[in-house]
């Protein structure tokens, strides 16, 4: 594997069974329950990324928002079928081979790694090396989750874990690599 | 539904990723890293259990356990195959509804609802009241899941978390039954 100039950092909200979305891609059970919690720790965490990797799903929801929330963070956008100027707001990269390539050059410390099948990608190629999960208190069933099948165990260590107002609990781990 | 003496409580140790054993039940995983957090408050918690439900699948696994670890306490297995004499340290019911009546004549307060398929049963009809997850620092991938799918979002209230040694997170929640 490529040396790494950087880190890969998840922060992501969950259902407390583990689902990041209604299958539809929709948040209003999180929104809604997370909103107490104020920015849960967001400013904080964005202070340590350099540059933001999403999957093309996530991206295709996040690029209706208004105003776009990444003004101050490039973002690259995993996806073998998007073209590379459709969007000037976010540069699109076909592998994690070349987003790692890119992440090196431009000497990135900290990569926000987000959307769960990107998550899962990077967690299997060992690009993952600290989780912030946030939980908050329902079960929604059905829904786009977390995590998915991984090669073989993934040995965490605990970080820091609190409560947070509207019953989140939000833990961090770091990713032990062998 | 049947009025119900008791309150039905699930205290219960998953992965990260909300595994509850590997595929084959096995739980090395969980035993090796919630040791250091001895009982994990386990005696606390059956002194308020009267009588535990479990699954068949559960009760295969706990069958051979040496000794017995639950002497103390009557156990409810959940079968639609066993036969009722197979095994004189449980009884077995063939449904929820009968085990429910057996609880409300024992007068129970407290039952402890165990095992991935019963727990997911018991939340769908609405019998389970809290929930106690340990969480310890490992993703296993795959294996079987603590939830499922739910007829609908099921609202919960976080109660406390904490942390405890070994870097296992245990929470407990209230469901809020509609």
């Amino acid at each position: 594997m490529t040396n790494r100039t950087w880190e890969g950092l998840v922060f992501i909200g969950t259902s407390v069974d583990g689902q990041v979305a209604r299958s539809d891609g929709s948040l209003d059970w999180l929104v809604s329950r997370g909103e107490t919690a104020g920015d849960a720790g967001y400013a904080e965490f964005m202070e340590r990324v350099d540059v933001i990797l999403m999957g093309r799903a996530t991206y295709e929801v996040a690029r209706g928002f208004e105003p776009w929330p990444y003004e101050a963070t490039p973002v690259v956008v995993l996806s073998t079928t998007l073209q590379d100027d459709q969007d000037d707001r976010v540069r699109i990269e076909r592998g994690l081979d070349e987003a790692t390539e890119v992440f090196n050059g431009m000497g990135a410390r900290g990569v926000y790694i987000d959307g769960a099948s990107t998550i899962q990608s990077c967690l299997e190629a060992g690009l993952v090396d600290e989780l912030t999960i946030s939980q908050v208190p329902v079960l929604i069933g059905a829904g786009i989750p977390l995590f998915r099948t991984v090669p073989q165990d993934i040995d965490l260590t605990l970080g820091r874990s609190v409560v947070l107002d509207g019953g989140m609990v939000q833990t961090t781990y770091r990713v032990t690599h062998d």
